[in-house]
């Protein structure tokens, strides 16, 4: 965040904000020396020190109202927890250990200034359901910046850790390889059609959840990036390749297919879905942040890593003419498996 | 930029885009490899290789039509330019090299498709502004996220790198160093001026800039981030605290002074007034991008560096109480120095 001047007298502003932010990243999130954090808030750039023999992670995910969250569905808590969740998942995918995050955000005056003197306000409560998850994941705010925007919007930066060239790729899948995932697929999507119900049916607005709809709306309205996963796996050296599954499992193992060069072959059967999920919402629903990974027929998976499951799903195969990339083997037997994920612009 | 699975006869979609941006990427930065980055767009993150010793900086801006740019006023090249920049001054505030930068844009779908196959299209444009300083900076594009958006926002990360200890901060100025800025000031805001005037007058939307107007225009539309200027002095370890001129002369001479714990004051005469801008422009006016350093007073720093102009504009002093943090001096005698940026959400 850049620091602005603090003048006594003056409305909640923006300065108002950076400053409760500041604090608040600071109280909550004060473990940056250990992570690597030299430098937060208050600077022209945040300084960030990695261990000798390490090299950086980064990645960026930009959310939007109306495309990622929407204002009239979610409670702001959910909002800035799956904005955090999206940059998180990415460093377990690559093994990276959480250094520092950065958040921009564009709101509406309405969402960020004290309208009519309520307390909390809609970004006070969004910062509350960024800061638990980055305390959960010892992830310091480090920066960001804060913008007045007729459009909610917030690009989330993460920077990780991870020892030199031992970064799980998406690149590293060979034939012969198994393939696996951790937790249960196709929640997030299930709990989303939920929400929508909920939000068509409800007189407030975002609805509010029923205690009895919590476990099942969780995965998502609050996904739990792999950290302790993929850092384990890293550590091991277990795994091929990897990556979350963010844009659903038939679109991200395409993209393990493509940047390893290799074809693969799911078990229907094997598949772990969640219990109020669809096969089909398992195979293409998005924004599980589960993390689906390869690793040599001989090597020996425990069958949970840090109490999430892994679980084998299939196999990895050469490409060969004529065959498709990725095939679906059920009681119906084999059939070509397309990705169903979604994209913009098109 | 989060990898999209290829698929044949799509539309000219997200994909083929982020395709385009990929490889246009590597041809116009390829030089990732010698600043230090070791994998691009691609996979879940980036992945960066400080060099020992160093330590890395930081540094998010948000740029939102209607806030930081106007799609009407400002030619695309222009805006891309410029979302690059105000990322690259935030490096050489610290004196940092860059070693890559990460964009995130929502666009809508106008400005990224190919609206009845018109070329070049928006989006096309706007990489070609924002490539073009990208490779006078050295600065790899090296991820980023892409989304549909009803709002036009860029989000742009810089990484930068700097030896450990060495960073420029603002927190370092002590009573009797002298204040220098670099190049001219108030150039940008009287370069807006007048561009509001072309886009009131004017026929074509946004407005084409007459030839004989380009140089009066250019510190708003193109500035340069001083790189060079900000690593020279890290280097040779002279300047005692710096920031970038982003706000204004009167704001971030405040900020610099609350960080540091010191008093300034100015002298109105020596200020290297832009020969189209007026004094109040150059000092409250944003978006110089020149940098604000000070130095011991001992220290004799060169007339120019590396082509740019370097000027003393005054000193710092103790914080006395009933004495205004800020000072400025003219031939009027000295009158208090009121920080006139600007925030949003008061």
């Amino acid at each position: 965040m850049k620091q602005t001047h603090s003048e006594a007298g003056r409305e909640r502003g923006e300065l108002a904000l950076l400053a409760e932010i500041r604090q608040r990243a600071a109280h909550a999130t004060g473990f940056g020396q250990k992570s690597g954090l030299r430098l937060g808030i208050g600077d022209d750039c945040a300084l960030l020190k990695p261990r000798d023999g390490e090299e950086l992670a980064v990645t960026t995910d930009l959310s939007i109202d109306g495309r990622h969250f929407r204002l009239d569905w979610h409670q702001p808590e959910a909002i800035g927890h799956r904005v955090l969740a999206r940059g998180l998942s990415d460093l377990a995918a690559m093994g990276a250990r959480p250094v520092a995050a950065f958040l921009s955000l564009g709101l509406p005056r309405s969402l960020a200034a004290d309208v009519a003197g309520r307390r909390p306000t809609w970004v006070e409560r969004f910062l509350d359901g960024f800061l638990a998850l980055a305390e959960a994941c010892e992830t310091p705010l480090a920066g960001g910046d804060l913008a007045e925007s007729t459009l909610a919007v917030a690009d989330i930066v993460l920077v990780g850790a991870v020892a030199r060239g031992r970064a799980l790729l998406r690149s590293g899948a060979r034939p012969g390889d198994l393939l696996y995932v951790t937790g249960a697929l196709g929640g997030a999507t299930a709990g989303l059609a939920r929400l929508a119900e909920l939000a068509e049916a409800g007189r407030s607005n975002p609805p509010r959840i029923p205690k009895k709809l919590e476990a099942l709306l969780a995965p998502h309205l609050y996904p739990q990036p792999r950290i302790a996963q993929g850092l384990w796996l890293q550590r091991r050296g277990v795994a091929s390749a990897a990556l979350d599954l963010s844009d659903g499992l038939s679109t991200d193992l395409a993209h393990l297919c493509e940047e390893s060069g290799v074809a693969a072959e799911i078990d229907a059967s094997a598949l772990p879905i969640h219990l109020a999920a669809t096969l089909a919402q398992a195979l293409h629903g998005g924004e599980d942040y589960e993390l689906l990974f390869t690793a040599h027929q001989a090597t020996r998976l425990p069958r949970a890593i840090a109490g999430v499951p892994v679980t084998r799903i299939g196999r990895i195969l050469k490409t060969r003419a004529g065959r498709p990339t990725m095939t679906l083997i059920s009681l119906q037997g084999a059939q070509p498996l397309e990705p169903h994920g979604w994209e913009h612009f098109s």
